[in-house]
């Protein structure tokens, strides 16, 4: 079918909301919400699960990660772009791909990333997005026929550019293959950032005021890998408060351009 | 003195607030606040002060401006784009250069303009900007060394599209003197996104949904004369309730480009 045969009244509707801030004015029309955190909850949540990660249980606050933690579980906090005290982990992708996690539950608590999580998980469908899993995630969100809101989980609930990218990238996708329409401001803004920056995220980002803060932490190799496309192939699902694999048919990956 | 002489941290900042619904985010470091509703109530406050108008007052409240008329005020209501039933004027700026309103004052009420103007009033200074009056606007506040948080009005709550194109002009100018820093993601993208749409920000906003919105009950015309640069040389100043002509030095007007 193509789009020209589609009536745009009846098409579903892709929206980007930047931050949590937001929310409220856009999630009353959407059951599907996908949640980012480029840098880097997402991203690390994408991997973990990629790398054979049973669950991730995403908790919002540092005191139940500890509690977690006193029953045994493996527990990862972070906050203001670095580990907690008493934590092994917090949301750096590499340190999800140890062979040792395989198989393991992992609780996860992030400044900005699972405060996102939190607040959609009343939704009928909750996934995880990031620019690592973009085209198999936005593959499968075209199958679903359903409106979709994408929700960015930006600063301590302020607009941030790196998720309005991943953001406009997820709508760009979607909206090319002519299923979908836009009717807010806010995506036609994220895809054109995202347009405008997808050859070269990391030299556009170097303004983002999240950027430089991880750059004071010495984090450029966890950006530079945040920022690469298509190099995991699954999507966290929510189900019963935790994140697991969602279980879909393969699809064959295209290049990000 | 170049920008280069200067400590960064020590100059003052400019920054970028999407929408009313975030302004608490921002505020809380500003006494000086710039706001915006592009299309189309503060062009229209701009053209009414430069045209001769005495004063504006502007209201939250349709039953506020039916009182103001009842008492004999002139008054003008806006809501959803046309002109509630009962009053003769909206926020059209043409409506506001007739030379009979020259020293006149006039109560204004509007969908979203007015409500950002009201959030804002307890501040020290609350000037009125658009694209009309943007050169003197920003030639005024570079010469005040103050911080400054530039608000638009957005969409019910929402982020615009023009109201951001705006906010990322009166940013860039003031940048560009070197004499301000932004430390605000929103800032960036609201400079980059006026950047990008400046050659032609009609065909850049055709996809904007309040233009769209505008279209439908054509206001071409207004749309045009509010996204034309510089044709007016007054700054509305919030005073004790009243919105008047800033009384200032006239400067040079330069081109946008």
């Amino acid at each position: 079918m193509q789009p020209s045969d589609l009536i745009t009244s009846a098409m579903n509707r892709i929206e980007v909301c930047f931050s949590p801030g937001e929310y409220h004015l856009y999630e009353s029309e959407f059951d599907l919400v996908v949640v980012l955190d480029v840098l880097r909850a997402t991203s690390a949540i994408c991997t973990a699960i990629d790398h054979g990660v049973k669950e991730i249980i995403p908790v919002a606050s540092v005191e139940e990660a500890i509690e977690y933690k006193r029953r045994g579980f493996i527990a990862a906090a972070e906050r203001g772009g670095e580990i907690v005290e008493g934590f092994d982990m917090g949301n750096s992708p590499f340190s999800y791909m140890d062979p040792a996690l395989k198989g393991q539950t992992i609780v996860l608590t992030t400044t900005n990333g699972t405060k996102a999580i939190h607040m959609a998980r009343n939704k009928k469908t909750v996934v995880i997005g990031s620019l690592n899993n973009l085209q198999v995630l936005c593959d499968w969100l075209i199958e679903q026929e359903r409106d979709i809101l994408v929700l960015g989980s930006g600063w301590k609930d302020k607009f941030n550019l790196e998720d309005t990218i991943c953001a406009g990238a997820i709508a760009d996708l979607c909206l090319e293959s002519g299923k979908f329409k836009a009717d807010e401001d806010s995506t036609v803004a994220a895809k054109f950032i995202f347009r405008s920056s997808r050859d070269n995220m990391f030299a556009f980002l170097k303004a983002s005021s999240h950027r430089r803060r991880l750059r004071r932490l010495n984090l450029n190799e966890d950006v530079k890998y945040c920022l690469t496309p298509n190099n995991c192939m699954s999507i966290p699902v929510l189900k019963e408060g935790s994140l697991v694999r969602l279980n879909h048919e393969p699809v064959e990956v295209h290049s990000l351009s």
